[in-house]
């Protein structure tokens, strides 16, 4: 199956600025995105990088660089560049795509094996915070509108056309890593590049507050 | 299987402290609790209430109240309240025993049915920010602590004395309720008498910003 992961060097993870420069963003962002192209690979799907400027070599270089990934440049927001790309390879005869966001710092091939065969005409995975990490389409009368809340709004277009929606009900597709205290998360329950990159730059998990636990950097 | 369902009264969920008053956390609280009970049994589980204090019988007034829970009274701290009971029913010689959060609102009966089912001689699903959100255990060398980053902790826990671990990827398990912004999961994903709880008190998905969507009151 095809699998479109969108992805931007633009100001990557801007939401991560109070723990990162942009540098690191950048640099953070891409061991991702190199995370989740592996797992994607190793779940059996053909991963199709979705971009809007043309990579330069340096994305595909990290310790879990891919061996070859097809590249979609489309320079529009996210919403028409994927519905696009689903229309081409509709229009190319295949039966199934799905879309996986580059920022599933926590995706293992098993989780992702679980969505890609959970069935139904659409195949969601949701994200914290009402998003749509990870999808699965299977009928050419769906479209994606990733503004707001597009966990609850891809069910009503589904509905809308009479389409079933499966879910997949999964902590590592849930969180995608966009806040600081997200960076815990991939501290504890990581297992790639990501992983490595945040223990490179000093990150430990703070363990010393009440609740849930958070990072700081040594 | 008895389930334990830790629980208590005494200024209940303080961190949602910013968006609830005291006595609504309270009922909201109770809510979610009448959820994880009726889920847990639901799923196969016999729930026995773990609280520091005799609860009154309002506790079991709501829409999604249980018919029949039993309870253990233990003053103590949750983690030697928790071992204690662990080890009496190993002395009653059950040979497996849960122990699930009762601020886990979104959980359904088929997560902890994935969970029950599982294996292991621990069985454990993880929680945001690196805590334990419902385990299993089957074997009495475990014990439970669930200070910190307890994920981690059991892991260690069982690994010093060479038990298996098996994990559940769950998104309903994983997001326990403990912050204002964990209230935009209820209203999204919740089915049972808390999200009710938050519709009736004039809560609302907000999706207008950027990012993950928020929660506001009309």
């Amino acid at each position: 199956m095809r699998v479109f992961v969108p992805y931007t060097d633009r100001d990557p993870k801007s939401r991560l600025a109070p723990a990162l420069s942009e540098s690191e963003r950048r640099e953070f962002s891409r061991a991702m995105l190199r995370d989740v192209l592996r797992a994607v690979r190793e779940a059996g799907g053909a991963p199709e990088l979705l971009v809007p400027d043309a990579p330069d070599s340096t994305l595909f270089e990290g310790s879990n660089a891919p061996d070859a990934v097809s590249v979609t440049v489309d320079e529009r927001p996210l919403t028409p560049a994927v519905n696009d790309a689903l229309d081409r390879l509709r229009e190319r005869g295949e039966s199934e795509v799905a879309v996986v966001m580059a920022d599933l710092a926590l995706a293992t091939p098993t989780a992702l094996r679980r969505l890609f065969g959970v069935g139904g005409d659409v195949a969601v995975a949701p994200g914290l915070g009402g998003g749509t990490n990870a999808l699965v389409v299977r009928d050419p009368r769906f479209s994606v509108d990733y503004h707001g809340a597009s966990d609850r709004d891809h069910r009503q277009i589904a509905a809308r056309v009479g389409l079933s929606v499966e879910t997949v009900d999964s902590m590592r597709l849930a969180v995608d890593i966009d806040e600081p205290s997200d960076l815990a998360e991939v501290l504890l329950h990581g297992r790639g590049e990501a992983r490595e990159w945040l223990c490179d730059a000093g990150f430990v998990v703070d363990a010393d507050g009440d609740g849930r636990v958070g990072v700081r950097r040594s």
